[in-house]
């Protein structure tokens, strides 16, 4: 991929984080580095009460449980986990996953079976593409984000509604655009399909108690079940899906990636509790996640390089192409700024991408710095700038 | 599954462990019970070395890398990690990856494209079996362990043998038997045939660098893939490919499990590298692991539950059918022995089993603690006892 044709030079599947040095900040070729492509939204992965609690369980129940789950894997802290994620929903039954790319095999695998179909939406992650094709289900996607095009394919399907998995995420996690919930389940209500929602992107940050985006757009009611993960705004490393319907209990004894994997080490577990006790306790890193999304996509705007979906705490800048993709991306790392760059099939439509994230661990200034730097960067390698919209446009 | 025959007593299922005292000890419904049912082979999970370097890598790079390897989730540990797997193997190349199931697709499912072919190994782990699904390889599984059955498959499937990847297990995990790779080799070497050999059960056990199966059957040279996990023998959770064929330096580009998925958190990644660099350097684990894998197996056959296979680290005893199997299961567990009770799907052949493992944590009075418990349980069960074979049989 980039490496064929750079000559040994950096790349962005190439870079090695030499030290971390915080939630936003690393040293990269020996150089202090301004992070903007984490998914530490929230900055918990260096929350000291999450390190602690961390630590603490290091010491007692040891580095990792050896077993699955349904062997001697289940270990109380377990257990206490899957409770505190159902009572942040407000619904019955959660189920951790061993990481979020397996508790889409594991959620979507166990819900369908050979004979039933999933429409899926086109741009969603590649481990529910994964999970669809595992699951040995109809599988047929659905123009991104587009309700009309989700009832056409589930009317061509051939399958009932009532043996019909529906998929869609809160926030695509390239693009950093958000779903039309209300659509979609204008479309799924009342039909018997189930409708799932993979909230990875959205989970600590949407949403008043900050469920995601199903609580943000007013639809939790009607979605069924939702999957996210540990590994974003958590800060550590894993997955779930929650539910209240009683006709799921039986996903715990279907899921294969549940059952025959080893469970989440205890510290793990212990830092996901804790931070998942902070997402429901405590707006404050949410609201300054939002100020700095806020400030940097207007930034982002002045200068001319307007990201391809509203604020948010991901988003995105179009590249004029591969060489001048990197050429930025290459000249920011240089200057002490990371982002990620993007290119298909990690990507939508073809396109080439800056992706960025923006975290509660992030100071004005940070803001500042990087925006400071991305304008020179852009002038300097010649990626073409727009006009910004006159204010109150 | 069990759950619905046993009005609310305890099954094998719904086991919690309330507290971890150690690598073979908890505490369950309130009794001090002696595990011989972990896959903690070692006790490394809870070895004072690993549980430190867990606990600075938490301080000094956080509690997760919230992203990819091939974005910020690509540290200098990882990397580390790799160097020392690939070495410990005397190979070229590895791959981390963040569960072993994950290892399994993403090596698998990387290695082969539609149009190749698999035969696999009917006794092999569910993860191998997704991945070959997921793969979209013709998929044909050999009877266990029957190479002449391997030669059948491959005749049989239409594939070229350069397109036809073998996967076995070094140690197949339920009844504890080690594969038969000098002919399994017999029939692949020289035919172009890729072998990958999962270790799962076997690394830090098996072999004079204890490196598993394929090591200590001197048949290396002929297995070109090793997939292996951290959450046995390790103490804690991820997993790993190797090899020295540059051909398969691309696999990090193609396997989606890898590309997809949020990195493996540094304590974790701390934690195994430390167990590997034991692994490698004493072998004073190893020694005790298997002096009480022998002195338990010895017990078990002069107590007349003579286990399925020679002796080994993990072992399993056959019960008369599932009733009289969980009530032998529940008699240990209520006199403080734990071990896992074992039915199909995940057992071959229609068994139920008694799945025990021992470990080096094990003293020489926990085995024989455990073994009076066996003998009285069965007892007080009902379990045919075999009359033990004369001594020098």
């Amino acid at each position: 991929m980039f490496d064929r044709s750079t000559g040994g030079a950096l790349t962005p599947l190439s870079v090695v984080i030499d030290q971390v040095l915080g939630p936003v900040r690393a040293l990269i070729e020996g150089r202090p580095t301004l992070m903007f492509g984490t998914n530490s939204y929230l900055g918990l992965n260096f929350e000291e009460s999450c390190v602690e609690a961390a630590t603490e369980a290091l010491r007692r129940f040891g580095a990792g449980s050896t077993a699955s789950r349904v062997a001697s894997g289940n270990q109380k802290l377990h257990v206490d986990l899957e409770k505190a994620v159902a009572a942040l929903y407000g619904r019955s039954d959660a189920i951790v996953f061993s990481t979020g790319f397996m508790a889409n095999l594991g959620a979507i695998g166990g819900l369908v079976r050979e004979g039933d179909a999933i429409a899926l939406d086109a741009h969603c992650h590649a481990s529910i593409f994964d999970a669809c094709r595992l699951s040995g289900a109809k599988v047929a996607t659905f123009r991104h984000n587009d309700a009309a095009d989700l009832q056409r394919v589930m009317a061509a399907s051939g399958v009932a509604p009532a043996r019909t998995l529906v998929v869609t995420e809160g926030v695509y996690s390239v693009l950093g655009d958000v779903a039309d919930l209300p659509a979609i389940v204008a479309v799924t209500r009342g039909s018997g399909a189930v409708l799932l929602v993979d909230e990875a992107h959205s989970l600590g940050l949407y949403g008043a108690h900050a469920r995601g985006v199903a609580e943000a757009q007013g639809v939790e009611d009607d979605v069924d079940v939702i999957v996210g993960t540990f590994s974003k705004s958590v800060g550590v490393v894993g997955g779930y899906c929650v539910t209240s319907d009683r006709a799921f209990r039986t996903l715990r004894f279907a899921a294969r990636p549940y059952l025959y994997t080893a469970s989440l080490p205890p510290p793990v577990v212990a830092a996901a509790h804790r931070a998942i006790d902070l997402i429901r306790d405590d707006a404050s890193r949410r609201d300054k996640a939002w100020r700095n999304a806020r400030a940097f996509h207007a930034g982002l705007v002045a200068l001319g390089l307007p990201p391809s979906a509203p604020p948010g705490p991901v988003g995105a800048v179009r590249m004029p192409g591969i060489k001048p993709g990197l050429d930025m991306w290459r000249a920011l790392l240089t200057a002490g700024v990371y982002v990620n760059m993007l290119i298909p099939p990690a990507t939508p439509n073809g396109e080439v991408v800056l992706r960025y994230s923006v975290s509660a661990a992030h100071e004005p200034e940070d803001i500042e710095t990087a925006l400071a730097v991305i304008g020179r960067s852009a002038r300097a390698v010649g990626i073409p700038l727009r006009e910004p919209a006159p204010a109150g446009a």
